[in-house]
């Protein structure tokens, strides 16, 4: 980890410690400067971190805000960190369904960019937040790169052993939503009846060197889930004129 | 605008003109210094901020990659631009429902963080992709901020108008979505049935001063709206151990 995103961590400690509320200042930065005993350059790139995370916000001449806490609950549709990191007050569990290895379908050797020969890991699974069902997920792990699983692992958080039991890094991924009707298959695992609402999350991850890996599609239920996400325009506001 | 946005208008540019694929290599960063003549820290804060944005994903040691083609008719939750921005291959319309000034409600006050004393422009339109309706919005204007709106500049982009006509500059943005079943007046607006599926997303735009200026609620047909949204775990990797 590089000193700017140790000492973000450090600034978020801080924050959290001082129960900054929304709104809040931070120290200048020749004040954490002092406190963290680092240079500028390394306080504006943590800050620049913890701005494009949602953390603060910096106004030109003035100084650097809290932006306040994130919403208790809500499931974080910028993480890729697994839903266990994402609601980690809660009590996540996992009932596995299936666990298999098999080869892709059209779709999964298309959004993981593999041929049809290609081993897979396959896993599905109901997700329970606090013992109710939360969502129906079904994953496709690249058996190349994620070469091997269990059934204790797939029990668990899956996103954290790929990351500190196989060292493979996270790169970046596509996601896509649709609202839709639960079928009757989805319903039942879910506890709910068929035609009722759902959100199905759609994701390709790819490891930091731009290949995809993992494919999942979750169905999440209408009565459990809420979702937010925080923005930051400087990171969006180049537009073709 | 600064340099480096000028140079990341210029990449997208090249990117565009000369059809690259997902995953295919930009030009190597010496290249793209002599080709746009700028300093080598100018491109890289331009692939800094195109990765951010999800054009590009950097490759330490290997290069710049292109992310591929934004998928068509999907509605960018990152996206503080507006729906006719978003979507800007689509004819987008609107009709308008409502459009008055008004006292807030206590959840409109308190998003906004003003008193319930605080006059508010407040609309409510259908809008509709390809004359489909696509969603019901209603939106609240802290008017001491978004000091004049008209009838035609709400059946239009109010977003364009805010930024172009107005001079605001948008900060940041919190966004909350829910999965849920729309009321019969939902449903009525939008074509469908009542119990029907919509996403439900509420979102409060700052100004780049940290103000909360507008509260909106969008209640998206299920038969219309696709969503999607690219992720970068550089920006979302610290956690607290």
């Amino acid at each position: 980890m590089s000193k700017f995103q140790q000492i973000a961590i450090e600034i978020e400690k801080y924050i959290k410690e001082n129960s900054l509320q929304k709104g809040e200042k931070l120290p200048i930065i020749d004040e954490l400067k002092a406190k963290f005993g680092v240079s500028k350059s390394t306080i504006l790139k943590s800050l620049d971190m913890l701005e494009r995370k949602g953390v603060v916000y910096q106004v030109r001449g003035s100084g650097t805000f809290f932006r306040g806490q994130k919403p208790r609950g809500f499931v974080s549709l910028l993480s890729n960190q697994g839903l266990t990191n994402n609601l980690n007050d809660y009590k996540i569990t996992s009932e596995v369904i299936k666990f298999c290895t098999s080869k892709p379908t059209q779709e999964v050797a298309h959004h993981l960019n593999i041929g049809m020969d290609n081993e897979l890991y396959c896993v599905k699974r109901i997700r329970y937040l606090n013992e109710e069902a939360l969502s129906l997920e079904e994953s496709f792990f690249n058996k190349s790169i994620v070469m091997y699983l269990n059934n204790e692992i797939v029990t668990g958080s899956i996103f954290r052993y790929i990351k500190n039991g196989l060292g493979l890094k996270l790169g970046f991924s596509d996601r896509y939503l649709h609202v839709d009707k639960l079928s009757a298959e989805e319903a039942n695992y879910l506890g709910l009846e068929q035609g009722e609402p759902k959100l199905k999350v759609e994701t390709i991850y790819h490891l930091k060197n731009g290949q995809p890996f993992v494919f999942s599609k979750i169905n999440y239920s209408y009565k459990q889930s809420k979702f937010f996400l925080q923005t930051h325009n400087d990171s969006f506001e180049v537009t073709h004129a």
